[in-house]
């Protein structure tokens, strides 16, 4: 096996970064990602990202065996096409096909969950399982499958979309259009959220210190962790709420999916046993022993390098002939 | 490609059918399963079943390319082995290599809901379809997923207990030993539950004049369709019920699975539109556009043939290599 390059679109950085032949992240690189300069541009800078990577490590282009990129936004990985990116203001961008042309060398692409998640599953806090189930709690919640090395992405390549699970008891509207998808609370958004409507409703809590009652939409998912942390009622009330919130769709995941592991992820993971531990207690609650007694539960490991090694990882498998499109 | 049989091994029956090289179900021959006789006497009888359809069809054993059967409980597809199967009384029985014994064919196993959905998938509603869901409405609630000719089973092969998602509102006791499973209401048994516990709350209906007050414990889900038919208001209230629970649990298979069809099966499938407009007011209320609109509902074509026909198929993909043990 030789070099294989990742990407992680972001819609405010792209990072790369290079795997050698046994899979290790020997170079990576970070820039901004312009996309207001158009699709074109962003391609452009992709393929320096990858000149850059290859000049740096004193490697010839022929020894690199495919790239891969995981792009925020609805992707088709069989044509290599990304169907719509929000942050990206992409419509139908034959991105694998124009990064291949600008660059040389084979590129697969899919969504930047299934990217992070792949990661996870092949050489994070997945490796050694067979159903890898992984969630990413980050500004939403979705959700991606890796059954046994493979992906599985359902119809239309839409499945995982646990965050727009709607959940009785929740009515917060959703930026999907829907009202009370999980994703309202469970997320660094909905965390945020709850903490404000504390916060604003008079209960006393460390809450209304960090910027003061006038600035409450300033309060972030770390803020309530560190609130947590003095003790604050409140902060706990909100990390148990979003947790028990959490374990409640895993539970419906858990069922249908059977997962051997269920990895958990994104940039509100940080909030670490604060978030998992009642999400833990709401999942054995609610799933059947048989499911609860051999399901593994661990944090994300490869944290901000696992789109990158997902992507790299995913593109490698796919020139091999040993993923499936 | 040569003939294949497959098995739909119940409780109290056990049917077995002959499939031609083209895939057309040739024969059919069902006897009592005689399960109390223990397990050596059941698998005599099904290998009475294949000499006895290779006789009356004048067929050579070696035009056989594999035997399947469904098996109502737990079954570990890859070893060929019956975990559980509380109607047969059988634990960890390695079916599959005893019957491959009698036989001198090679024998591949999983249980009957995955079988049905498979046939299903392959010969039924599902044909030209991607992404299959199949749920069956029976004596109890499952799912099977069927993604382009593979079967999803998940870890354990415990994927797709859609019937013990455990729903807020729901509060009757399930035999799998949890309470509030999804299947306590939407199966027969549930439907006649509830009928029953409208028809004991002293409300007017219909549903008291099949067998009395005193008999209400005989009530069917055949009669509450009859008594739905006559406009009896507790019996619609009740398919009604039934039907919008069916759509919540759906609801989250299908963000989670993204399917490209829903196929319901299983005897209390017969109840027909009484039960699916209402669940499938429920499903698009509850599921994003985007689901909706390129999501097909299907009822069951293949009826009490679908789980022969199924482990019929699977058998003969598996022999053939085509299918993933």
């Amino acid at each position: 096996m030789g070099y294989i390059i990742g990407f992680d679109v972001g819609g405010t950085n792209i990072v790369c970064g290079l795997l050698d032949g046994k899979g290790r992240l020997v170079g990576k690189a970070k820039r901004p990602t312009e996309a207001a300069n158009g699709f074109g541009h962003v391609v452009g800078l992709m393929a320096a990202c990858v000149d850059g990577l290859l000049a740096e490590h004193g490697i010839d282009r022929g020894q690199v065996d495919a790239v891969g990129a995981g792009i925020p936004g609805f992707v088709d990985p069989l044509r290599g096409v990304v169907r719509f990116a929000g942050n990206l203001s992409w419509t139908d961008r034959p991105l694998a096909e124009e990064l291949a042309g600008r660059t040389g060398l084979p590129v697969y692409i899919d969504n930047d969950v299934r990217m992070y998640i792949y990661g996870e599953a092949m050489a994070g806090a997945g490796r050694g399982f067979g159903v890898v189930l992984g969630v990413t709690v980050g500004t939403g919640l979705a959700a991606a499958l890796v059954d046994r090395g493979q992906l599985y992405r359902g119809g239309g390549f839409m499945a995982g979309e646990i965050g727009h699970i709607r959940m009785d008891g929740i009515r917060y509207e959703c930026g999907c259009g829907m009202s009370g998808c999980l994703e309202t609370v469970v997320s660094a958004t909905g965390i945020a959220r709850l903490a404000r409507e504390k916060a604003a409703s008079g209960t006393p809590t460390a809450l209304t210190r960090f910027y003061g009652l006038e600035h409450l939409d300033r309060l972030t998912a770390a803020d309530v962790s560190k609130a947590y942390d003095l003790g604050d009622a409140a902060a706990i009330e909100v990390m148990d709420e979003v947790g028990r919130l959490l374990g409640r769709g895993l539970s419906y995941a858990t069922t249908l999916f059977s997962p051997d592991v269920i990895i958990v992820g994104g940039g509100a993971a940080n909030a670490g046993e604060r978030l998992l531990a009642p999400m833990r207690t709401e999942l054995q609650s609610l799933v059947h022993p048989m499911y609860w007694k051999r399901l593994a539960i661990r944090q994300a490991e490869l944290l901000d390098d696992a789109g990158v090694i997902g992507s790299a990882l995913y593109a490698g498998r796919r020139a091999a002939g040993e993923a499936e499109g």
